[in-house]
């Protein structure tokens, strides 16, 4: 018999010719592996862990092997095993060991758990290894378009043995610490910065040479950062915050690098609002004072630090554990944070300082409360309008990956658009300003307990019906005004807006100029005069000195700037793909996530498609900000992706305004959705009484 | 006839078979570059610099070949050259052109100059490529052992044309200036910091897309930082600080990272002095004040901080001009100028942080006053006490490609010695002590003027006579007492305490053992008594209040110390290396300027050789660090030879012991110094009378 690979300590894969041929000639004892399905022969002894590292099966372990930090854990099935062709016996596996006992004794294992690199391979066996011992575990989002995030955070921890000094081999400490990562885990080479360095020496002896590193290796760069050094296993943790930088609010969510989870979110409202409500303000701002810039990028930096010490303490964390940020924003967000003069993003022709991914330590951007160490991801922007936010939601929806044609709109001052499918993704961004949120709305507010987000009017008695923030039921059900009394009727939000503009068209109250009829035109009392125009009272709550809630004609003309510029906006990238509807929208932030979509249509917000053609990705950039967190090929595939969109600029493409124009009428369309069957017997009406009103046809200044 | 590789703009390198087989049927100029001798052949019109280029010529080039840099300029030389086959005719060249004029006129051009970029080969011609036109042009160290640095920094000035920015292809600013340094220099991959970022537009917007930009390379990173970036063409040069960081001094070379020459010299005493003199106190310090390690790393980076600014006062230059550092020191300086607490370099295994070479951002080392983006470089530290300073000697002093053994000693509180050649290097460090800094000396000073630094005693007579600093004269020359009535003599220096103790020995005023006899014994009135011991009485100015100067026997105990441990330490590598002698000696540092090689055998402070090969480095270390700096080669040059050294601790070899006992005589040897035979007649004396005086066996405690 010739000697043969299977000789030594080398293993083969079931699937390989190899193994066939050995099959006969070797009687050791087979493993398959569940759920992954991968299988081997190993030599009787062979440790679990051993055999599905080199088997390629996804098995987490930190401390290498040592029996210290269970992560390895894995459950062995026993009995017939058909599909696997394998008969598991209760020997098949060594025996409980003293490593085990001791730790079961100290943590507790669960029933029928084994410790991975204790355990031994005796005879064939079958082993099942659980989500939790996944180092590439799934996480699974809760939203309407479930995305898997596959766990490859760019920063993980090791666990290392490094070899005490001597005198007659002097090497330094640093160095023999990448010595044991490279020997134990692989890490080719490491760079530490000073103050890692003042703390590398003091930690290794109290660990007595055992620590556990926190190591950041970069999509970019070879060497990996030493972040984090502990003495012995250290086992509290390691955290990232994927942070959503918008120009009126900060959001930050605190995320488990290890398991993916979020433990804790918290948002604040952005303090550059004090310099300028929308984004040009702020541009304007600093523009018209010399070291505004400097101002607004030390406020957002201040709050942002703030931030993080909030959302640790809302976990129960040291902020010193997070050791990753990622973030996504728009431009003018992007440069102000970054310390750029945002002029530049202001003006034609809109050019960024940096349109990369870039990477950077945290204690940069002033971040001084995390780790000092942490490192810090911003996702590349697209063009001078369209920025990491709207990379962060390619990431997330990716229609680079779409069968069909999707639509994907991030509502915010600035909608961003995406259009593409698997052959090519387009983006645009539209200054929709800020109606969409409630801004520059006569009754508008925030959405906020009080506010009105959702309306209905009846078509026969053109009364309102609406329901409020904060209580789920509408006002014509029993217990509303109960349960609203203490908050009150306080305004309309984004949602409510678009609805009562949609509704009142639907009833037939305005014309398909957006003119808003009068009492007289339209036969109900809540037509009232205003001005030279008509507005619609919803409540009125003056007698009991509350407020006053109508649509007014100026709230209506609002709303059809900002609805036809999205809807512009949308047009232009299906000009550039040459289609004429689109397959499926997505309708992602916030406000997405509120919005009716019907309405929305009814509106001409959106291009038609069937009602259940329309989803919400909910804070779809945000979760493009997790993901980066989370798999550091996210980061590599976003790059590629965004260098593959094609830009399209709304601000000089002469059928922008043309679609804008056009866009400002709101159709009488109930062809495609037979939930407005009832209203099709309303005759078309016009309110259209002279030269007040009409249609808007001067481009809105671009707004942020 | 067929096409051949001449047909494009290939040009046919002369030494090619495809030259010899194609030149019978061109008739392309022929173009000889002096002093290199390249040559090739070129399509009549080709501008010199691009021939350069593709013949590897150095010729310089900032702005690319747009006439604007004037670094390519160049001499072509008419007439017959024999020895080069070529006849030069006054048309060789293109004709003087609108931009050279206009350089000349407006910075004025040497005769017979041309621009490189501009002139155009027409006919076989020579050029000269003068020194200042050469990239790598090479500076000749002004010290014995002259050694050639070739200029090859790591940080450069490239002048780039950055395209305008294009909203139909949107790209940041940044990425543009990657693309244009891409396609210009060959530059692969950059990277800029946030403060580069805040700059980066405005500097290109004034420049009207035009800049110069100050390029780091790593030998390590791929990637090149940007570290600067000016409009237009930046004219007002670029520097770096070569820093030589001792326990007592600091000294900073600030050198122009184009030409290489040394701009400006500066030093301070270093402010760490006042939490302990020598190493191992400021070791105790930190050991014995929690936050001491602190204080120090706080103290030594102001004074480095306020030094840089003081060395660019004297040049005349603006501090942000300077771009790089590079550091050389010991390993205690190392770790508290890093922020890293020395207390493990105070105890076996003596074990460093980290060993191999480091570099950072100098602002991580609060260098605030220099250019915000400038980098630093650590050399590597051999072992726990032999630091970065011996890597930079060796660097300077490359006895790894002696071909004869070299002993190179740089002498300071610790002694560190290299020993080898080509075959091998071995390294140790040495607790010599300060007695050679006139430290712990009862008359002992630092080298200033009015310190006696040479000394010589008649053998007949047993009168001294001396020099002292600040004065060439002998005092026993005519104008020595007038010229130095305004320092006075304040004491012995650490040259002339070495040449004192080894001239009593050599007058036959002390003995083997080292013990100074008594009046009667010696014969002479300058033996007094001194407690139990004699002293030698060098002056006595105490009639006009001035110091009484003398060599005590506690002064010639510390000396043999001293010599002992340096001997030892020397030895030991001696062993080692299995030899008995050595081909050479190098005396390092200050100290070993000043030193007289005669008396240095004499007292037994290095082992014997010729006269004539001992030789002088002078600051080698210092100059270690500004070849670090000029030159990037030699930064991965110096990081392999020390991985290489052969490293031999002297704290825990037994027969560093032994060698130290021995060494501990004065053996009054003249055999190998033809120079002393006039004294080969004295006889050989002792003055030992019992129990004071002996040998030295107690080992010193290790001092920095």
């Amino acid at each position: 018999m010739q000697p043969s690979a299977r000789h030594g300590t080398h293993y083969v894969a079931e699937d390989s010719d190899l193994f066939w041929g050995l099959r006969a000639m070797t009687t050791d004892p087979l493993v398959v592996f569940t759920p992954s399905g991968k299988r081997g022969r190993f030599p009787a002894g062979t440790p679990v862990l051993t055999a599905a590292r080199q088997l390629g099966v996804d098995l987490d372990s930190v401390c290498g092997g040592r029996g210290i930090c269970s992560k390895c854990q894995i459950t062995p099935s026993y009995g017939e095993f058909p599909k696997h062709g394998v008969t598991v016996e209760q020997d098949a596996l060594s025996e409980w060991n003293a490593v085990e006992e001791r730790y079961d004794q100290k943590r507790g294992l669960k029933e029928g758990r084994r410790l991975g690199c204790q355990a031994k391979i005796m005879h064939d066996v079958v082993i099942d290894v659980p989500p939790e011992s996944q180092v590439h575990r799934q996480v699974v989002r809760k939203a309407a378009t479930a995305r898997v995030i596959e766990m490859d955070p760019a920063t993980r921890l090791y666990f290392v043995e490094v070899d005490e000094p001597d005198m007659h081999e002097p090497t330094g400490d640093l160095e023999r610490l990448a010595r044991a990562l490279k020997s134990e885990w692989g890490v080719e080479a490491i760079r530490a910065d000073t103050t890692l360095l003042s703390k590398l020496q003091k930690t290794l002896r109290k660990g007595k040479f055992r620590v556990t590193v926190a190591l950041h290796k970069s999509h970019k760069d070879d060497a990996a950062r030493v972040l984090e050094i502990w003495p012995d296993l250290h086992e509290g943790g390691l955290y990232g915050l994927a942070i959503d930088l918008g120009s009126t609010t900060i959001a930050a969510h605190l995320t488990d690098l290890v398991t993916g989870d979020v433990k804790a979110s918290a948002g604040v409202m952005n303090p550059q609002i004090r310099f300028g409500e929308d984004l040009m303000s702020r541009v304007s701002y600093s523009m018209m004072n010399p070291g505004g810039d400097v101002e607004m990028t030390r406020a957002v930096r201040e709050a942002l630090d703030a931030l993080a010490v909030d959302v640790a303490e809302e976990a129960g964390i040291d902020p010193q554990l997070i050791v990753e940020t990622v973030f996504v924003c728009n431009p003018v967000m992007h440069h102000l944070l970054l310390g750029i003069d945002p002029v530049e993003l202001g003006q034609a022709p809109f050019a960024l300082a940096t349109s990369d991914s870039i990477s950077m330590d945290a204690r940069e951007l002033d971040l001084v409360s995390i780790n000092p160490r942490a490192r810090t991801y911003f996702l590349p922007c697209i063009a001078g309008h369209v920025g990491a936010d709207c990379a962060a939601v390619a990431l997330s929806e990716a229609p680079d990956k779409s069968d069909d044609l999707a639509l994907i709109v991030d509502v915010g001052t600035n909608a961003e658009i995406l259009l593409g499918d698997r052959s090519r993704v387009l983006a645009c961004s539209s200054p929709t300003g800020p109606a969409f949120e409630g801004a520059q709305i006569s009754s508008g507010q925030r959405a906020a307990p009080g506010a009105i987000e959702a309306i209905r009017i009846d078509v026969e008695t053109r009364e309102p019906r609406f329901r409020v923030i904060g209580c789920d039921k509408w006002s014509d059900e029993e217990g509303f005004w109960e349960e609203t009394a203490q908050t009150g009727i306080t305004g309309i939000c984004g949602s409510g807006i678009i609805e009562a503009v949609a509704e009142l068209r639907l009833a037939g109250l305005m014309d398909e100029s957006g003119l808003i009829g009068s009492a007289e035109r339209t036969g109900t009392a809540r037509c009232v005069p205003e001005g030279r125009t008509h507005a619609y009272l919803i409540h009125d709550a003056t007698a009991d000195s509350g407020p006053r809630i109508t649509v007014t004609q100026g709230d209506v003309r609002a709303i059809q700037l900002a609805k036809s510029a999205l809807y512009a906006g949308a047009r232009l990238l299906m000009d550039a793909r040459n289609v004429d509807k689109v397959d499926r929208v997505v309708l992602a932030g916030a406000f997405g996530a509120h919005i009716s979509p019907l309405h929305a249509m009814v509106l001409g917000m959106i291009p038609d498609v069937p009602l259940d053609k329309v989803t919400s990705a909910g804070n779809a950039a945000g979760t493009g900000a997790r993901i980066a967190l989370c798999n550091i090929a996210a980061r590599t595939e976003i790059e590629r992706t965004v260098r593959e969109i094609t830009k399209v600029e709304t601000a000089i493409e002469p059928k922008f305004q043309e679609h804008f124009v056009a866009a400002n009428a709101i159709p009488h369309k109930t062809a495609p959705f037979p939930e407005l069957r009832k209203v099709v017997t309303l005759p078309e009406v016009s309110f259209n009484a002279g030269s007040q009103g009409g249609t808007v046809g001067r481009r809105r200044r671009r707004r942020g």
